[in-house]
């Protein structure tokens, strides 16, 4: 496996150039790659590169950049996962998965019921360790885009992304009793946010909200899923429906 | 939430019966429970019924056994889940969300990439431990059946399940770029067994010999999935064809 390296800053039109910091000390101290060794570069926002190492030593590691590679592709809709945070790190987790999954935006959400006070938030530079996750599951992956993880909002926030070809979809376990089990068509729309729940739920006044939003509540069937597992099932189906 | 506990022993026309030992050191140790409170126990084969506490003491913990319960509904297809071992202890979570996704059995499989000696399984109580994982998942999902979880088995054993009425299925990231992103039909079979790979995959004599067998390959996508998050995905799909 060639190593794949995230160059924010990566100008194309460039042809030898330092890498970072963080990948110029993963690649010597854990890879101990060598001058003349091939990796990958990409910027995050989809180019991707072959480079060959050209200078290793303490001031950093220099590339020189070849031919163009085609990435991973794209899904062709714009996918949001809305999460609600979890315990613990629990949506570090989900977020890896998302970025595997393909989606093009992770949206962290603070619900009735999530159970994790604000301070926490700025306390722990959480979104600067989100990202980081993102970015690491691109490499693993193979996308060259490294979708954003965007600070924590309400769910209402998230409810007011609905417009036209945007489709809107709330995972509810309590959707199947109530005769709701219907998934969204398998035309598929420009853009959707996929809106999962805490670890106690959605409160009443939330489901009704979302519906009243324009939200297609679908089940993910029968049996009892973990929170942070509720995520990677649900886009699984919508990749499926929308392969 | 009511406690949910797992009485293999369960003697559906007996009134009162002392709990399996590490079911009652639970309760007592961790969640505390008083004469008079209200569990539910399963015998992991499909029954459950609600009971009451009528004695904790230094013996054990005496149940009188009250009305049926209905648990959630399992799965219409048996559907085995062949999952090649992977390194660490990385199976483990996989076992943990195949209960949670409903299947019936899971097979863990060597393969000619699986990088883990055989001898790990003999000194480690492996098949033991995996067996723990799975009771412990239908507790937390609502499930009265309890999945056996299969000593290891080599590839070729699996594919020997093939039969009338049983679908079998292997996943293979190779799949899409030879035109082969075919999922099975919608109409359910009675039964089928997924087979998913090692991190390293699948050798071609492997693939060949699979679909030799009768197994349809499906691929997961143009991204690559981390080994241990293949099932979960395929099986997501799986689920949402033969609802």
């Amino acid at each position: 496996m060639v190593p794949r390296l995230y160059v924010p800053s990566l100008d194309p039109l460039g042809r030898n150039f330092s890498l970072p910091e963080d990948e110029a000390g993963h690649l010597r101290r854990v890879l101990r790659v060598k001058s003349g060794a091939n990796v990958r570069v990409f910027d995050g926002l989809g180019r991707e590169f072959e480079a060959r190492v050209t200078a290793v030593d303490r001031a950093g590691i220099v590339v020189e950049l070849g031919e163009p590679v085609v990435s991973a592709p794209e899904w062709s809709v714009r996918v949001t996962l809305a999460q609600a945070v979890l315990k613990g790190d629990k949506i570090d987790d989900v977020i890896r998965d998302a970025v595997m999954m393909g989606v093009a935006c992770v949206q962290p959400m603070l619900t009735a019921r999530t159970d994790v006070p604000e301070a926490a938030f700025l306390r722990g530079r959480r979104v600067e360790r989100w990202q980081r996750i993102a970015v690491s599951s691109a490499k693993q992956c193979g996308r060259a885009v490294v979708p954003p993880v965007l600070p924590p909002c309400p769910l209402a926030a998230c409810l007011g992304a609905g417009r036209v070809g945007h489709t809107l979809i709330l995972v509810e376990p309590a959707a199947a009793p109530r005769g709701k089990l219907s998934w969204p068509p398998a035309d598929a729309p420009e853009a959707a946010t996929l809106l999962v729940g805490p670890e106690g739920g959605w409160t009443e006044e939330e489901v009704a909200a979302s519906i009243e939003a324009g939200c297609l509540p679908v089940s993910l069937g029968p049996r009892t899923l973990r929170a942070d597992a509720a995520a990677i099932v649900a886009l699984s189906v919508l990749q499926y429906l929308w392969r």
